[in-house]
């Protein structure tokens, strides 16, 4: 059974890196001592040794130890052998792109569909969803595709952010933007804000935090909702 | 010679569609009565009629007749023979697909380095740079590939965005997006202000507007410059 955890940030306002999912971290990953960590989103484009050191101080005080799936010869076998796994945030594009040069998209997919618990943040949480189709992020890289792993049923707007009613920008909105993806794709989106996350455990979808989360369903007007019904 | 305009927004806070830039407009096209619109990036989903309309309005007080690319049959033909070109801006990743799946990128890229004068907005002036890959649009559909008209030595980001210092985002900021593009690739970035653009003329890249545009060089800080060298 997929026994998930999506948040839409690793950090909130503050914050430390994933100090307000400490005590969630610790009932999630209950029995775990050891996570592998996906750490090829690389934000602010950092190196994948200096973002596990980030992501092992994040879970130092419940006493994982986290190690970084860069570091094995294998990494297709580390996955199928991990515990746990970990995909932090940074940018979607790299992220998915590594995954497929690895030959790790379908590995991880499985592996996730058999029970081995799945953590992500921010990108990490938007490869979980259909398709990478509703990220922020920019096409630094090009990927060989924007399909992820499909593990719920529905694409993920991390970081979501509500219209600022005083801003004086003309950029697109983040609604309008998700209404341009739906003009030509079916895919729920689940525009998740920064302080929430999603479990996936006994079957079941479960959206935590203190905020309600917002849904947006192709030709309909989108929907704040604090239950998550697909 | 090359002949370009190149804004980071149709539209000003407060102002209606191109109004802020109508004197300039009626400079860069002076001695054309009809300009080729290209629809493609349809903001907010709106069918190339629509935006075709959108457009007119804003070239109507100037006196100038605007045609849809997607009104010819012969699209190629339309390039080849227009007096002048405009691209408004919508999703990039939309306007890309559809030039190359019209087989127009080469095309349209020979008639402006031909000397047909060519403006853009938005997405319709990310596409003059190298590759699209500093666009701030969602990946909505897959395009064959990020290369773009390269018809100026650098990226547009356009609407760009300062760092807000108030804000409880954690979202990645502009500049941050920017750097980590710049971890994976070389082609300076220009950040172009809304109510800043760029035209080429006589050989020479002005800015253009009353802004400064934030320049963006691999492994150097940005820069706030007043005038384009390249």
């Amino acid at each position: 059974m997929k026994k998930i955890l999506l948040a839409s940030t690793s950090t909130v306002y503050g914050g430390t890196y994933l100090s307000y999912l400490q005590e969630e971290l610790a009932r999630f990953f209950k029995g775990i001592n050891e996570i592998v960590f996906i750490p090829y989103a690389r934000p602010s484009g950092i190196s994948h040794d200096e973002y596990t050191e980030i992501a092992q101080k994040g879970f130092s005080s419940i006493g994982k130890k986290i190690i970084g799936l860069h570091s094995f010869e294998n990494p297709e076998k580390a996955l199928k052998e991990a515990k746990a796994i970990f995909t932090g945030g940074g940018n979607t594009f790299l992220l998915v792109t590594q995954l497929y040069k690895l030959n790790l998209m379908d590995t991880l997919r499985e592996v996730v569909e058999n029970g081995t618990p799945y953590m992500g943040t921010s990108a990490g949480s938007n490869i979980a969803g259909q398709t990478m189709q509703t990220t922020n992020d920019m096409p630094i890289i090009y990927p060989p595709s924007f399909k992820t792993l499909g593990l719920v049923p529905f694409n993920l707007n991390p970081h979501y952010l509500d219209p600022d009613p005083n801003s004086k920008h003309k950029g697109e909105t983040r609604e309008t933007r998700i209404k341009e993806f739906h003009k030509l794709n079916d895919i729920p989106v689940v525009g998740l804000r920064e302080g929430s996350w999603i479990c996936v455990e006994d079957n079941k979808i479960i959206l935590k935090g203190d905020l309600t989360a917002r849904i947006f369903l192709k030709n309909q007007e989108p929907k704040e909702v604090s239950e998550l019904v697909f």
